[in-house]
């Protein structure tokens, strides 16, 4: 096909339109690029299979649209992932549309390997997807057979954290958990290996939560109202520390003068100076480039026989302005 | 399609994933399916001609991954589209992906035909794309041939956020600019216009900015260094209008009691309590339903010969904690 686009004097996307019937290329340009197929001995045979293996090999991805830190990653994948070989079919999930929804449009798209980003999905029902098309699975460890997993040391990262917290001397912890969100039950193993680390066992606790503002602040008023407001809370995610952040000052609490506040995934809204958030940073860059090394190998020759592989990315610490010293009280 | 569904006691969508071989069907079920089908008396030819057709009206969607109100347009777009007739394929842009590539990856799909969202493209452009399939734009206004657009009113959103610091009583009002975004020139168009009726042309001025943090943030280093503080700053969006506050607070310049800030969006950042922003609504519901309904319309019988359409849905202001009266000097 690149040897047709430089006889022709077109661009290799061109070609393909052309050679695939698809709409964007004028009549004249449709005439040369076959004229010059045919002058080159390209049959027509040789098209039929060019569509096939390029219809074979698009990567189908689906990914949350109100979650900044996963738009960070789809973007990480266009750019780790070669175009020409692998198209990529994004299809995202939202309130009103699930994760069963997103792949089955993927599937209906013949994509020739999925990567799916922050399931919610179980095991299982990524191992059945995985019997018909490779899985690779971002920021959720899955353990099933041929489902290959990137994902950031979410237990390293909630260590950092509680360490964080402990050496600033504080002892009355609170994390805000999501066991149903990727990353959660791994979150929390991380905080009670943590907490049990630091012996701060009997005054640090986790309480069940959520991924957004609302679940943050909703947990938090819990806090107020039962009284047992800690000196330092982790939030599951930036987006539920917000929440946090937001009611705390709400009700008249000082952050972090009264109560530290950390959260995890050190996204942009973190970085402001009005909010000026320590949070756990993970890598979306790092696990895109993984992921699509992997789906890149396993639509490749041989690809298919792989064992599972789980790859795991560090995380790091980004220290602002919600943490401080606890209050003597 | 259903009735052969409905024979085969499988869902519609299953039945597409066998008929295309695509896929994500068991052997088994595949069996099944096509054994209902001879039953009930399909052949070969019906199942290339519903590929064909199925095909042609997908729906592809361009859009910028960082921006929450787009990522919002977007899943309001699903949630209004006939799936079932029209399966939306998404392609999104990002700082380092363009529009020209996300849009030939929809058109190497065979969309039948395309939403752009903010587009940044000429007019003649999108024109030539809709020689080919139909075009919609949503949030930029286009005055082309064939092209339908779905914008709100931004003139009069930027008009409700000076009357808004006008009745302040705010005169010395800058607004910070971003002619290269879609829906920039209107803004700007529909600052001058307000200043002028609020007869306040001498003390209001527009700066060029742009359309994120930094851009904001840029802009109000350069008034402070200037020593040229307006009494109130409109925002191109809440992203410009929330890197200004950043840097107000930065410098140490109180918001509203010194500063009054205005954004544009009303995303969902600018109701955090940190900030509290007062901001200019546009409605992303609307804008996806008319778009999809639009993008329905020309793809069915006669949609061709539409006339172009250009709708404006209205804005509204959401007035919060960044605007009080200013200060007397």
């Amino acid at each position: 096909m690149r040897d047709v686009a430089r006889a022709a004097g077109v661009s290799p996307a061109l070609v393909s339109i052309v050679f695939r019937e698809a709409a964007g290329a004028s009549p004249r340009t449709r005439e040369k690029v076959f004229a010059t197929a045919r002058s080159l001995g390209y049959v027509r045979d040789e098209r039929a299979r060019g569509l096939r293996s390029l219809q074979r090999d698009s990567i189908g991805i689906t990914f949350r649209l109100d979650q900044p830190f996963q738009a960070a990653v789809v973007a990480g994948v266009y750019d780790a992932v070669n175009l020409a070989a692998h198209p990529i079919v994004t299809s995202p999930t939202s309130e009103t549309r699930d994760e069963e929804e997103a792949l089955s449009d993927l599937i209906a798209n013949r994509c020739g390997a999925v990567i799916v980003l922050s399931s919610r999905l179980p095991a299982d029902r990524l191992a059945r997807i995985a019997d018909d098309l490779p899985v690779v699975s971002i920021a959720r460890t899955v353990d099933a057979p041929r489902v290959d997993w990137v994902a950031s040391d979410e237990r390293g990262g909630i260590r950092l954290a509680v360490d964080h917290l402990v050496e600033l001397g504080h002892r009355d912890i609170v994390y805000l958990s999501d066991t149903g969100s990727a990353g959660g039950p791994e979150r929390l193993e991380g905080f009670h290996d943590a907490v049990l680390a630091a012996g701060i066992r009997d005054s640090a606790r986790a309480v069940g939560a959520g991924r957004t503002e609302d679940a943050g602040s909703a947990a938090t008023l819990r806090l107020l109202d039962a009284g047992r407001l800690p000196t330092a809370i982790v939030g599951f995610n930036d987006r539920c520390a917000l929440g946090v952040i937001d009611t705390l000052i709400r009700r008249g609490v000082r952050v972090p003068d009264e109560v530290s506040v950390v959260g995890f995934d050190d996204s942009e809204v973190a970085a402001r100076s009005m909010i000026r958030m320590t949070s756990v940073r993970q890598d979306p860059i790092a696990l895109a480039r993984a992921a699509a090394e992997r789906v890149m190998l396993r639509v490749g020759p041989g690809g298919g026989d792989l064992p599972a592989a789980g790859i795991v990315k560090p995380t790091s610490l980004t220290v602002r302005s919600t943490t401080a010293p606890p209050r003597v009280r």
